[in-house]
C-alpha cells in the first residue's frame, strides 16, 4: 500500500506469480491468452462488463503479461476501490468461459501477433534471438506464443492454467493513492479475505541454462527501414538479499549505452569515429532467473554492420582494458539518483515497482535497499561484472540487414 | 518376427515409444537414466541379475535411448527366448528401485556425460549446435541430459516416468532368429499376454518448431585435435505413407557426402581444389518429428574454416544451379540397392530397422516400401528436396577451431 493524497484517485493492481516462462509445452502463449480471457465473463459479470464498469466510473484499466508475471490494474476515483476489489476477487475465482468467447479471443491474440511480431522484421528477429540465447530456459519462448501453438490453445488449456495458478495465495495486491492503509486492509479483508487458498500454486523451478559454450551469430535480411546490430549476453538477475552484481550491471548498461549522446558507445561510435547513428545498452535485473544484457546499434548510412560490430568490439575491449572514467562514473551515479527521485514522485510507478519486484521474489526491503545499493557500487564492482557478463561464449549477435530492394 | 534359421540364435528386442524428446522439463536425461535403472532389480530379480542371467546363458544384452525411443535387446541361444521374455515382461511392470541404487546409477550417468560429452569439445559443440538448431522442439535437448538437471533426477522422477510410459501397449516386441512365428506368438502370449495395458500412454505431441528466420553461426575454439566445420539444416522426416521427400533427402546426402572419395563434396573439396581432408553429409529420416540434414568438413592443414565454408557454399550453389549428374545418380542408386541387400542379410539389423521404424510411427508396409521408393526417386525430386531443405535461414553453422596453444 502506497499512500498518496495528492489526487483523489487510486491505482489497484493484482499481480499473479505466473507468466510465460511457467507455461508447459506445447502451450506457449497461454499465460497471455488467459490475461485476455480474464476480461470475458465470470459467474457474476457478463463478457466485457469488467472494463465497461471501470470506464463508466471514469477510470481506466489494463493488464500485461511477462515471462514472470501476469498483472491487472485499474485507476479510478479513490472511493471506488471497493468496486475494483469486488470485481478482481470475483474473476480470481469465478472465471466463466464459453467456447465461443475463447474462439473469438484466440483470433484477437493471433491478430495481435500478426501486427506486433509477424509484420515487424525487427520484432521477429528479436524473437529468434531470444530463442537462440536460451538453450534450455523458457525465457527463450515468446510471451505471445509461437503461432502454431497459439492456434491450438483451447478453452480447457486456459481453464487448466487458470485453476493451477490463479489463487489468492499466488497473488500480490498493490494499492497506491488517496486511501489509508486501514481502509485498504478492511476492503482487502472484505473482498479477498473470503477466498480460499489453493494447494500447489507456488511457482515451480524452471529448466535452467546449461553452460553456454559458443557464441551465436544470426544474420538475416528483410525489408527493414533501418539495418541494426543487436547483441545479448546471458546475465544474472537481482536475487533477494543479493543485488550487488545486478546493481553493477545496471550501472554498466548506463555507462556503456544509457544516454544517447554521452554514454561510452555513443561517444565512441557516433561522435569520435562515427559508424552509427544510434547506440544503446539495456539491462533489467528484475526477473526470476538469469536474464540478458543487451547492446544495440544502428549503422550510419554507408557503414556496414561489420563496421559497426568491429567498432563495438573495440569499444568493449578498450573499456575492459582501461576501466571506468571517474567523472563519467560520478555523472551516472547522479543520473541514477535523480531518476530514482523522479520515480518516487509517481505513486503509480511505485506500485508497478513494488508489484513487479515482489512478484519475482524480491522483498520490500530489497526494493527499498536498491537505490542505496546502486549508489554504493564501486568501479571495481562494475568492471568485475563486465568481465563476467561480457563473455562472447554466452552471447548472441544479430545482424538485421536491409534487402537490396528495401535499401534502394 | 523375422525368421532366420542360419544360426541357432535369437535376437529379442523390446522398443518403448518413449525417448528424450518426450521428457518434461526440467527432467532432461530421465529417459536415458531410466534405461540404466531398468537393469536394477525388480520384485523378482536382484540388481544386476538380468544381465548376469543373459551372460550365464552365453548371450549378450544391451539397451539404447534416443529422442524417440528406448530399446532393450538380448541375443541368446534360440531355446532361451522364453527366459528373455519372462525377464523383460517382469521389468516392464515390476521395477523396484531403492534410493541407494538410484544414487549410484546417477553417478554412472554423470560419469558417462563427463567421458562422452564434457571432455570432448566436438561433442559439446554438437550439443550446443542442436540446442541452437531447435528453437522450440525438444530434439534440441541432449539425450543424456543437461548436467544440472541430471544431478537432480530422483527415484520418484524415474518411477513417474516409468509408470507413465512403460506399458505393453506402448511397446513393440521384435524377435529375429532361429524360431518360428508360432513359437514366438505362443511365448509372447504366455509372458506379455497377462500384462494389463495402461491408460494414456500414447506419445503426446511435442512442441513443434516455429518458422526459422535466421541462420545461426556458432564459433568456438578449444583444444581439439582437428578443427572442423559443421552445418545442419532443419529437414522433414519420413511420414507414414509419405516417404518420398525423405527418400530424396537420403539420396541427396549420399550424393553430396556419402562416399568419402567419390561424393560431390569429396571430389570438389578434397581433390579438384583441395581445402579439406574429410567431408561428409548425413541424414536419417527415421524420426517422429522434423530432423536435421548435416554437412561436415575438416580443413586441410593451412586452410582456414572460412576457406572451407566458402568452398562448401560454392559446391552447394553450383549443385543447385547445375543439377545432378546422371552417371553419379545411377551409381548412388546402385550403392543404395547394394547396401539394402547387404542389410537384409542381417536378421539382427532387420530387427533393429523394424523396431525403430515401428516405434517412430511407420508401418511394416512403410519399411517394406522404402527400398523401392528410394530406387524410384527422380533427379527432379532430389533437386526439389535440396532447394527446400538447403535453406540457410533454417540452418546452424559451427566453426570448431583449435586454440593457438593446441595448434602448436
Amino acid at each position: 500500500m502506497i499512500e498518496d493524497h495528492r489526487a483523489p484517485a487510486v491505482t489497484h493492481m493484482v499481480w499473479y506469480k505466473i507468466g510465460a516462462a511457467d507455461e508447459t509445452a506445447p502451450h506457449s502463449g497461454i499465460a497471455h491468452f488467459l490475461e485476455h480471457l480474464m476480461f470475458q465473463g465470470t459467474h457474476s459479470l457478463a463478457p466485457g462488463e469488467f472494463s465497461a464498469t471501470v470506464e463508466a466510473l471514469g477510470g481506466n484499466d489494463n493488464a500485461f503479461t511477462s515471462w514472470d508475471y501476469t498483472a491487472y490494474f485499474q485507476r479510478v476515483a479513490a472511493d471506488r476501490l471497493d468496486v475494483m476489489m469486488r470485481m478482481e476477487a470475483d474473476r480470481m475465482r469465478g472465471l466463466n468461459l464459453t467456447e465461443e468467447d475463447v474462439a473469438t479471443e484466440r483470433q484477437v491474440i493471433l491478430e495481435e501477433r500478426s501486427q506486433r511480431t509477424d509484420s515487424d522484421p525487427g520484432s521477429l528477429m528479436g524473437e529468434q534471438m531470444r530463442a537462440a540465447q536460451f538453450l534450455n530456459h523458457p525465457y527463450g519462448r515468446p510471451i505471445i506464443g509461437w503461432r502454431q501453438e497459439m492456434e491450438q490453445l483451447s478453452r480447457q488449456d486456459a481453464l487448466d492454467f487458470y485453476k493451477a495458478n490463479y489463487a489468492p495465495n499466488n497473488a500480490t495486491v498493490v494499492v497506491a493513492g488517496d486511501v489509508t492503509p486501514e481502509e485498504v486492509k478492511a476492503l482487502a479483508e472484505e473482498f479477498y479475505g473470503p477466498l480460499a487458498p489453493s494447494e500447489n500454486v507456488t511457482r515451480k523451478a524452471r529448466p535452467q541454462e546449461p553452460p553456454q559454450l559458443a557464441e551465436r551469430l544470426m544474420m538475416t535480411d528483410d525489408r527493414v527501414s533501418q539495418p541494426s546490430l543487436s547483441r545479448s549476453y546471458l546475465a544474472p538477475e537481482r536475487d533477494p538479499g543479493n543485488q550487488r552484481q545486478a546493481a553493477a550491471l545496471t550501472i554498466l548498461a548506463e555507462y556503456l549505452g544509457g544516454n544517447p549522446t554521452t554514454a561510452l558507445m555513443a561517444r565512441k561510435m557516433q561522435f569520435e569515429d562515427p559508424v552509427a547513428v544510434y547506440t544503446g545498452a539495456a539491462y533489467d535485473g528484475t526477473s526470476v532467473d538469469d536474464t540478458t544484457f543487451g547492446l544495440y546499434a544502428v549503422p550510419l548510412p554507408g557503414k556496414s554492420l561489420a563496421d559497426v560490430e568491429a567498432a563495438l568490439d573495440k569499444v568493449l575491449a578498450d573499456f575492459l582494458a582501461q576501466g571506468i572514467d571517474a567523472d563519467d562514473f560520478a555523472r551516472i551515479k547522479t543520473q541514477i539518483r535523480a531518476a530514482d527521485i523522479y520515480a518516487r514522485d509517481s505513486s503509480r510507478g511505485l506500485a508497478q515497482t513494488y508489484g513487479e519486484s515482489l512478484t519475482v521474489g524480491l522483498s520490500i526491503q530489497d526494493v527499498q535497499d536498491w537505490p542505496d545499493i546502486l549508489q554504493s557500487i564501486t568501479p571495481d564492482e562494475v568492471m568485475a561484472a563486465a568481465q563476467s557478463v561480457l563473455d562472447r561464449k554466452a552471447s548472441v549477435t544479430t545482424w538485421l540487414s536491409q534487402t537490396e530492394e528495401a535499401a534502394q
